[in-house]
């Protein structure tokens, strides 16, 4: 959590970092700054205040963050502007040279933030030569860097807002299927069309338009949300077709990954569904994947491996004849995926559900417990996730709160 | 524009690009991939197709892109995970060796897209080294770079998709006017409060959940939307606070840049309001912005330098005695940013209205034109903005159509 930071600085020989800013999005930035709508640079020294440098009009905007605001004029920007001319590189090295020495930055520096790649080069060619005074912190050491440490675990405020979050979004998915569910079948038989009351096809483009409306009254947004069916649902990225119309019994899976608008903390939650009948095959499938979602659940704990839960989830699918990634390496069927991730400001970060990786449970983590199956040839896909919280008691709390039912029952006519 | 990478790659002196992407926003990426909904990264020699390497699960999504799609197990990723078990940085590394390889690419290198900067790191203390063959473009040359220089003209794809987010964007503003313009005033006295029929008074926040709901219904989506009235008004990136009621005769400016959900195509427009009267000053100020807004309009033609207008706007608000960054270096007070910014897939990009930087006009060419004057200590501010596109035939079109009356009428009851 943030409270870590100087002594995670310490414990990775940092003195100093720089969370590197633009216009892109960018959750490092954000995490530091409690979201202000800021651009701009973070810096700071291993045991002191960090310092936001952004342009005069966001200073305003800059405050709410609660950080000691600068801005570049503070830094030498008019006299650089000056001698330099429009000279943009030189403008931006000298003014990073007059933050480095004003700041009394020196040491080994680790590097942060998101930015566009390409004017990130001329920035890391100056911490390579010498004109920094300092040493750049090369992250090449194979562990999880300062940021994904401090994610792995929420603070209580995180908490607050990722509940918020988790129930804004489970409201949203009742709310689907209270949409689909007023619907109608013209017949039981699998491949029927879902239709309205007045006979009109009900199709994916419709159901996301529903979702789409629904999140901002509830005051998420979603993007990319899946809501895809039959051998869509197989293709774990796949989004769905706007154009496909809802088909008695064909399996849907519904994967949608809100963020709270203000906050920007994210949920993750899927359901699979089956509209009016679910064939024996789905079925089947779906109770292999919520035999995994409970049982590697019940055995989550303060201390545990994270792989562990990756490794249960592949022996128990493998004891029922579903391919792996560890039975057939390149294999697009049976479960093709790892068992969750962390969530926070990012929609995947630290600590995740994995073979690879050093992560032990620990109080505070939030993360999604997600099994799936595919089988795109057989033209269907299961996956059920929720979000989960191990709380200081060691408890694992559900942040997700909605029903696990497969099938959405239908009215025929 | 996009068909321009080859000619400008060679003018650039790069053998090779690399385009690097994680889960972060990619402008750069969506722009090679018509906005694939995928992740990954993509290579490219000059005079070769562009191969886009994505994980297997996002093989359909990144079809869409037209480009030759690869996963990393095309390039040796599961021998790579058995040999480094873990060891996420060798893995990497190794896969990059084996995409150079595999593609064939030396010589110089440019590194675009936009990019986590801690994991950027290695990857370009790889390219420094000797172990990729290659010499890395370190971006020191005092230009736009190479996407840029793309940017700064549209082919007609692009003008159809950023003229329906213009139509989209001025029929929010258009509804948000007739929104406002449904309440009522308890008089026509400077602050007298804007209530609705109920005599329940209109915050900011109620026409912000407006312009959201709305935007939703055109298919776009806006975030950080400036709303501002009176002092905050001044304050060009304050975006108005949200339970703050809506008063007679307060400037209002509104300044909404929609990116429309499916092409990512984005618009800018700007209205400032008064609702009932206008103050003389505020009146005033607004004068002088139009003046502007009309004048530089009416010069802009093919092989004009772009910086003229600024210098335009400089002389005009200097010559009404308005403070200008020209006349005080750091003034908060008068005209104190540029006249405009070009925009396409990113809300700002090239070509600039300022005063430094090298470009001149030319057929293709989309950008703003926000002429505007703050005075914070006063309590008002004025900013009106259109986005244009010069069209082949060297005519300025305007891609924004409301009109620009500053007082909204309203009822008094």
């Amino acid at each position: 959590m943030r409270a870590d930071l100087d002594r995670l600085m310490a414990e990775y020989n940092l003195d100093a970092i720089v969370v590197l800013g633009d216009e892109t999005p960018n959750s490092q930035r954000d995490y530091l700054t409690s979201r202000a709508r800021a651009g701009g640079s973070i810096y700071k020294k291993r045991g002191e205040p960090a310092v936001y440098v952004v342009s005069p009009m966001e200073i305003d905007e800059a405050a709410k963050s609660g950080l000691a605001v600068k801005t570049m004029y503070d830094f030498g920007l008019a006299e650089l502007q000056k001698q330099h001319r429009g000279d943009i590189p030189a403008i931006r090295r000298g003014i990073m040279q007059n933050i480095f020495k004003s700041l009394g930055i020196s040491g080994r520096v680790g590097l942060y933030g998101t930015h566009e790649v390409n004017s990130t080069v001329p920035f890391i060619m100056m911490m390579l030569d010498n004109t920094m005074g300092v040493e750049l912190a090369t992250s090449e050491e194979n562990r999880p860097d300062l940021f994904s440490r401090m994610y792995e675990t929420k603070d209580d405020q995180e908490i607050a807002a990722l509940r918020d979050v988790g129930k804004r979004t489970s409201q949203l998915v009742s709310d689907t299927w209270e949409f689909i569910s007023q619907h109608y079948a013209t017949s039981l038989e699998i491949g029927s069309p879902i239709v309205d009351k007045n006979g009109n096809p009900l199709t994916i483009g419709a159901v996301k338009r529903f979702i789409r409306m629904r999140a901002m009254e509830l005051d998420v947004t979603e993007e990319d949300t899946i809501f895809a069916q039959g051998r869509d649902a197989a293709l774990p990225h796949s989004r769905g077709e706007d154009d496909d119309v809802l088909q008695v019994g064909k399996s849907i899976v519904y994967d949608i990954f809100p963020k709270h608008i203000h906050s920007g903390y994210y949920h993750d939650m899927t359901r699979t569904w089956c509209i009016g009948v679910a064939p024996a095959d789905v079925q089947a499938a779906y109770d292999d994947v919520m035999h995994v979602f409970h049982e590697t659940q019940a055995r989550m704990k303060i201390g545990e491996d994270a792989k562990l839960f990756q490794e249960m989830a592949l022996d128990y699918f493998e004891s029922k004849e579903h391919p792996t990634p560890r039975t057939r390496n390149d294999t697009m069927d049976g479960y093709v995926h790892s068992l969750g991730h962390g969530l926070g400001l990012n929609i995947h970060e630290a600590p995740g559900l994995r073979l690879y990786g050093p992560s032990k449970l620990e109080a505070g983590n939030v993360f999604t417990v997600e099994p799936g199956l595919y089988y795109p040839d057989r033209g269907y896909g299961v996956r059920v996730e929720d979000t989960v919280y191990l709380d200081d008691e060691g408890k694992l709390q559900t942040l997700t709160d909605f029903r696990y039912d497969l099938v959405i029952p239908i009215r025929v006519r």
